[in-house]
């Protein structure tokens, strides 16, 4: 008989076929999905780099990327792993192969590390000790099967006859061929022998086999003689034999004699059998690789931690350090971000590279939600415990990627009143210690930069006052090397004063005082110094009363840190080079000349943003059910925006968000919380934080509760410390109707921003069914799109799944946002829009102070800022006793301040503290670190 | 013929034998190696429990610890494999086993899951995919062979009959017999041929075999007749066939053919073959492992980081930012730290567990060398220089372990005046920007500590103002729910009035008035605010001048926080508890009673400690060399001691030592440094550091140069920012020779604390060979151990080589080390001491004011603490103009002041500026961010 001869070459084509036609169905749903080899090589071996030819070739054909990595022969194992590691880690990198041999330097215990470094996962040549464990236990497969030893099987499967059953000899040992071929056969039922240079009677075994598969590197080896008549044999070997015939003087030959062809049944010719089919093997591999990868790179699978839940809630400090947080890096995992996108900060808490925004910008953004209240009792309503109790619903329980964005609290009030903490009860962030002490150090960061900010003015202003213009221009631009210099800086004031010069010894002397004096007019600043500890003896100082100040003492004062401007900035930046110029913008006070005098006159902006630099990745914390919570930025909510940062938003819309080809039930949510009633904080989050970002958000989530509104409907007041009335801990449906007033002005204000409105209907344990079922239909009543009842306090995520559910249901389709006023009005009359339109006023006075301010800031280039509102929060009017839903009065401007780095306006509308007090018996007391376990104690 | 038999119990007890003899001669050098095995069963199935029973048995023989831990059987497979990891990351464990099979919920999937979840490396069983792929493979060897295949090939072997060449033919292809033992016999060059249920003809393969390995599971299924005469049976089968003649009614038999017996040449019995083998395997896997994971643990090997040396050295920031440090974790690793030990800080900052010092309590300390200088110029000598060049020289050149330890520098004068990184040249901490700006936060939290103890301290004077007695108490102690009580700490102000009460309402008017008027008399404040930034204007300020405070106006000052004694106490403290009592007794002012008020009087001990809990771990950070660097607290060296942490240096100690049966080349080198020169740094190094801390210094290292000694020999002033004088930069061996003086004194001084000196001549560019020879032997001459050039600024660790050798050759011995003055000696003797051996003054002179500050002292119970001189760095004397080696002057003692919780009292000697300022151009001018990199430019 003349055997069949197994062709490899067309076998291969229709593998490659394959691939290339699975990948365009792929990419037809995924456009962005893109297999991707990478072989690196040691050297440039001449046989080496022809293989890298044949795979770059085969991977161009069937639409894989492909990148050949060179590193010089002499390269150490060392520095190999170091580079097949850094691609392993490349998300965008489907196969890492290396090229073998590396350098002769490169012994075997090298080599096998190098090729251990390449993770399992992208190990299509299979060589990796997981795979070939796997692929020589009956109990597992192989990620991969290395391409030579799968080829063989390929063809074998190609003839029909059965390998189960058969009798299969195997020549050769190598790791290459011949063991994984054996463990193949093996595994697909065939009696196997395999033989090797230590093997007596070879031609004996091959005589008995149905299969012979060689691999042994000798040509000619297989005698047809040896050979079952019948039997099916693949020839692995590649030998170069002496051929005048051929014009390189050799020909191409396997292990098997010519003469078996006339004895097997099937056998493959050298060339054109195994060979073609490896490379196939390896696009194949590289193609299952990708489609793992890519399924796996999209699961965002958060593991919720189970929640021990007590009939009677405990503390919110006893809940919050019975629960073991995951660590950070897990959860970090979890919902999709790269170990290089995370700066861990202790085990649970993690700041998170912006670079993360230019890996998934092809992303579409996840929804997008404000919680916002209603008009507050001081007692607090539960914003915060929603928000964060929604994203445990939404996250741990309805299996969404859901992300909370909450502000860093301000450290003061930590020792000062309790209270504070982000969430409560069963809905907390976690750890709370750690929520509520330095965090990652920002705020600090803040109070360094605003204090550098701090000590250059007056300093500035000392040594103007005690130096002559030429004294002060020569320390300013000091000779060195007798050369002078102005600092980058400096050429940006120069700018600024219209002179034209870069070199300091052509300044004139008119320009050199121009340039070397500020000539701040002292009464004009407005910069403060901060700290963030309670300290009501800083609210009003004087200054530079020690001798070495020469008398040029101030009055000035302290803030708590989260009021600094500098905390406005980082909530609002879009980026670390925004940061900078924001920073360098921001205006301290004005000049004798009428200037304003910047961060950057005093040559401090880029000083700034360097103590701020790491403040502007958002920190990662979890909930109390181990779902995300970002932790970014906390401006004051009254003389700023009091909403947490851009950058945090922007982040979760990413993480949260879809792509081409996604159904939509894989779409996340970011919940971002406004600070202070919704006419304050979701007013401000629309009007300023959108404006700056972009951003389009697609619902508002507006929070209400039973004790808030039955005060806005007559009960007597709510102050903390002291019992409740019983209007507020029995059922009074007749006060609390009339209270709904204020939850429908809210409704409506919402409706104007154009996005859909959900009642939260945050519920306390002395609620009656009856009030809860008033308050839903009120609030249907007035427009909202839905109002539902939530018990996450008592109940955690589960709690809120009703609420989560109406969120996903309302938030389907594009939003409708819009903005209620255009920049470019005149400032007096974008007031005039936030009182009428939202507090319902008949209009404003402007004092005559504020009026003159406005004047300036027009003048100066301020006007087309956006307004922020500094108004009580207790009350839709400036008069915080005006509850329930206020109209027809008139509001009183009393000034109006400039924030020109975080860009906004703020005008004045009653007295506001910005520096707390300790009282008498002040929160520290209790909090203290169990000696034994070295846990903090006491604190809520 | 009849078959021999070979004997598996014999074997296997020689094994454990063996084993039992290696661990006990093992342990005659390292007492506290023990190997351990842990298996893990899930439920309790008898077959499983008496396996394990087995185990523990052979295990307790031998010597290994066993540990036989029991998850319930309804356990899932990620919970076994939490359990499984645990054990896993355990450095006491050797090996981890988990006892199959697991509950019957856990599929094959979740096993293999579970058994890949143990380390290959403690993988005792051998079944982890890793190594059954290097098993599998002909180019590596696994770390485990599994024991029942390992028990074939040793029984084998015993036989004395070939296995190279010959023809095995192995029966089964079970993962945990079949597969591993044919890999084992192939690799052994064995022709092996597999057989299984689907092979054809069985018997014919059998008969051709010398050896055959039967583990098919089936009693008698290999037959006599199979056998070839003289072949080597090895039966493997566990089979029970029913015996009326047991008393369990069954046999335990093999695969084999009882008349198999009678053909082989050897033959393993069922049972006494396999079965005993199987178990003393494993112990000697455990045992290996053992000492593997040993020999790992003790590899203290860091990896250096090659330095690309120019020679026109580049500024300290380019240097620094051209070199990219290794990620921490890496770091900790290589200098033995264990993940869980280690709180990252981003990439390369971290923060070191305090529980490394119980792991290593068993380790004796390294060796422990304090870093001194003479007395300096206002340039500094390059003590910091000379500390992390020594460390690169030791631990990158030398590879000996060696820790710099270092002061964290304060934020302020990084914005100032430019200098202040730790190090220069080619000898410095990286990254740089993050050593000079925040680090981990920890000058923060001590600038949040003593802010809060101010502000609390502020209010209470604010509050008992403007309130009776009787409101007084009433707030301090509320009535909660009709309860009152006192807090803990108000318990402990009782105590120290004498009141023996508990229960708040059992107060006389006359006790309230006691507990809760504390009655500060303003006037006595001692405790300032601080900010960590240069702001000249806070250095003298009048409080509380906003209407809210009501005319309760106070003058007051602002510190640099490092001025802080929370920063002294953070330096000097011993552990947490020890830290939470230090802050506790901080004295702020004085009662008008004359009672000493502290920070716990105020209630405010615990929430200091809360704040500062996290600042209690040291920092690791780097060298440019990759080595290790502790930067850990940084308390002024003029009014506090100037010394690094007590607790950094403690644990580089360990981690730097060495334990019994260690050879003496293995011990390691921590090297700290001393703020000023020796005379301030060193002197309150030993008396008050080491005094608190009981660590005693081997060496002391003193740093001197060519600019230093000159000036002291009478050459012109030298002044930071002017050009240096000719006798600076040109050869004067004269006035070189006359300054040695000050170098001969800080010499004679070292002696008396009974430490050897090495002196460092810190190379300058200008330096003459004869004037590096000249100090050299002046310093023999006074007695010094060593003295060396060194070229470590412009060379690295390279250059400090000779000096590092010489540190070693020092150190041999153990330390001489005393205290100069023993602290029951009345306070004014104390302080006389200091001066007269240390400055060599005639004497001291106190003011009437000191003089009545020693006596209150002494009265309240302060009198036994130590001496922190406050006292210019610039001469031995209280004078700066009083050059090179002064003496016979008087010093005035002005006044003595008390850090109660640090632990010392400071006299005062002169003027002392602890807020610095900002000059008229700062450094911040020129520094800002690159935009395109974000990185930090223009720092220094």
């Amino acid at each position: 008989m003349t055997a069949q001869i197994i062709d490899g070459t067309i076998i291969a084509k229709s593998i490659r076929n394959d691939v290339a036609q699975k990948i365009k169905a792929f990419q037809a749903q995924y456009p962005r999905f893109q297999p991707q080899l990478v072989v690196v090589q040691a050297g440039e071996r001449p046989d080496s780099s022809t293989y890298i030819r044949m795979k770059a070739k085969a991977a161009e054909e069937v639409g894989i990327k492909f990148n050949h990595v060179n590193v010089p022969e002499a390269a150490t194992a060392d520095e190999i792993i170091q580079v097949v590691k850094k691609l392993s880690d490349d998300e965008t990198i489907s196969g890492v192969l290396v090229q073998l041999p590396l350098g002769p330097h490169v012994d075997a215990d090298g080599t096998r590390a190098v090729t251990e470094a390449v993770c399992p996962e992208k190990d299509v040549d299979g060589f990796h000790a997981y795979n070939i464990g796997h692929l020589s236990s009956r109990a597992a497969s192989p990620l991969f099967v290395p391409c030579t030893p799968a080829a063989v099987i390929r063809l074998l499967e190609s003839t029909g006859v059965s390998i189960a059953g058969s009798t299969a000899v195997v020549l050769g040992r190598s790791d290459i061929v011949g063991n994984p071929v054996a463990a193949l056969l093996r595994s697909r039922d065939a009696t196997v022998t395999q033989c090797h240079s230590r093997t007596k009677n070879i031609e004996q075994i091959v005589r008995q086999a149905d299969i012979v598969v060689a691999a042994i590197g000798q040509s000619a080896f297989v005698k047809g003689s040896w050979v079952k008549p019948g039997a099916v044999v693949i020839d692995v070997g590649i030998n170069f034999v002496p051929d005048a015939t051929k014009k390189s003087g050799q020909r191409l030959v396997g292990d098997v004699d010519e003469d078996a062809f006339a004895v097997a049944s099937h056998i493959t010719p050298v060339p054109g059998g195994v060979g073609p089919m490896t490379v196939a093997l390896l696009m194949e591999n590289v193609y299952n690789s990708a489609v793992r990868l890519w399924q796996k790179a999209r699961e965002r699978k958060i593991k919720p931690l189970a929640l021990d839940i007590k009939e009677k809630v405990p503390s919110d400090i006893e809940i919050a350090m019975a629960q073991i947080p995951k660590p950070v890096t897990q959860l970090a995992k979890e919902m999709g971000l790269l170990p290089d996108e995370l700066e861990s900060y202790g085990k649970f808490k993690a700041k998170v590279e912006l670079s993360v925004l230019d890996r998934l910008a092809h992303r579409k953004d996840g929804k997008y939600i404000v919680i916002a209240g209603i008009t507050p009792t001081p007692l607090g309503e539960g914003k915060s415990t929603t928000t964060i109790g929604l994203a445990q619903a939404l996250g741990a329980h309805l299996g969404r990627p859901a992300f909370a964005c909450v502000r860093q609290p301000s450290q003061g009030p930590t020792f000062g009143i309790k209270g504070g903490a982000a969430g409560g009860g069963y809905s907390q962030v976690i750890p709370m210690d750690e929520f509520n002490l330095h965090l990652t150090g920002d705020i600090h960061a803040v109070t360094a930069a605003n204090n550098l900010l701090a000590a250059a003015l007056d300093a500035r202003i000392f040594h103007e006052a005690t130096q002559s213009d030429k004294g002060l221009f020569s320390r300013l631009v000091p000779s060195k090397k007798g050369k002078r210099e102005f600092a980058p800086l400096m050429l940006k004031r120069l700018k600024k004063l219209g002179i034209d010069k870069t070199n300091p010894n052509d300044l004139t002397p008119e320009e050199i005082n121009l340039f070397a004096r500020l000539d701040i007019d002292a009464e004009t600043i407005t910069w403060n110094r901060v700290l963030d500890t309670n300290d009501r003896f800083l609210r009003k100082v004087t200054l530079g009363r020690n001798p070495t100040e020469k008398g040029h003492e101030r009055e000035a004062g302290f803030d708590i840190a989260v009021a600094s401007e500098c905390m406005a900035v980082l909530a609002l930046t879009t980026d670390l080079v925004d940061m900078r110029e924001r920073l360098g913008n921001m205006v301290v006070a004005t000049s004798k000349r009428g200037e304003a005098i910047t961060a950057d006159d005093i040559g401090v902006g880029g000083a700034l943003a360097v103590l701020m630099k790491d403040t502007v990745k958002p920190n990662l914390m979890q909930t109390l059910e181990g779902t995300p919570v970002f932790v970014h930025a906390g401006p004051f909510a009254n003389i700023a925006h009091g909403n947490s940062s851009i950058l945090a938003d922007r982040i979760a819309l990413k993480l949260a968000g879809t792509e081409e080809g996604d159904s939509s039930d894989r779409v996340g949510y970011v919940l971002t919380e406004g600070g202070f009633g919704a006419d304050m904080g979701m007013e401000k989050f629309c009007n300023i934080k959108c404006r700056v970002s972009g951003l389009k958000p697609d619902a508002t989530v507006i929070v209400a509760t039973t004790r808030a509104l039955k005060m806005h409907g007559g009960g007597p007041e709510v102050t903390p410390g002291k019992p409740l009335a019983d209007t507020y801990t029995k059922e009074d449906l007749v006060t609390l109707k009339e209270g709904c007033q204020n939850l429908t002005r809210h409704i409506e204000n919402s409706k104007k921003f154009g996005v859909k409105v959900i009642i939260a209907i945050n519920q306390f344990s002395s609620d009656t069914p009856a009030e809860l079922e008033l308050i839903r239909r009120e609030a249907l009543a007035a427009g909202a799109d839905a109002a539902i009842v939530s018990n996450h306090w008592a109940e955690g995520g589960a709690g809120a799944r009703a609420l989560a559910e109406a969120v996903i249901a309302t938030c389907e389709g594009e939003s409708g946002f819009r903005f209620l006023y255009d920049l470019n009005l005149p400032i007096a009359q974008k007031i005039e829009i936030i009182c009428k339109e939202i507090y319902r006023a008949a209009g404003i006075e402007l004092s005559e102070h504020a009026s003159k301010q406005i004047e300036t800031y027009t003048r100066q280039g301020y006007g087309n800022l956006p307004i922020c509102m500094a108004k009580t929060q207790y009350s839709f009017s400036h008069n915080p006793s005006l509850k329930n839903a206020p109209s027809g009065f008139t509001v009183p401007i009393r000034e109006v301040r400039l924030s020109a780095g975080a860009g906004f306006l703020y005008p004045i509308l009653g007295d506001m503290q910005t520096m707390p007090g300790l009282g008498t018996r002040p929160g520290f007391w209790e909090v203290g670190l169990d000696p034994q376990t070295g846990r903090v104690v006491g604190l809520f």
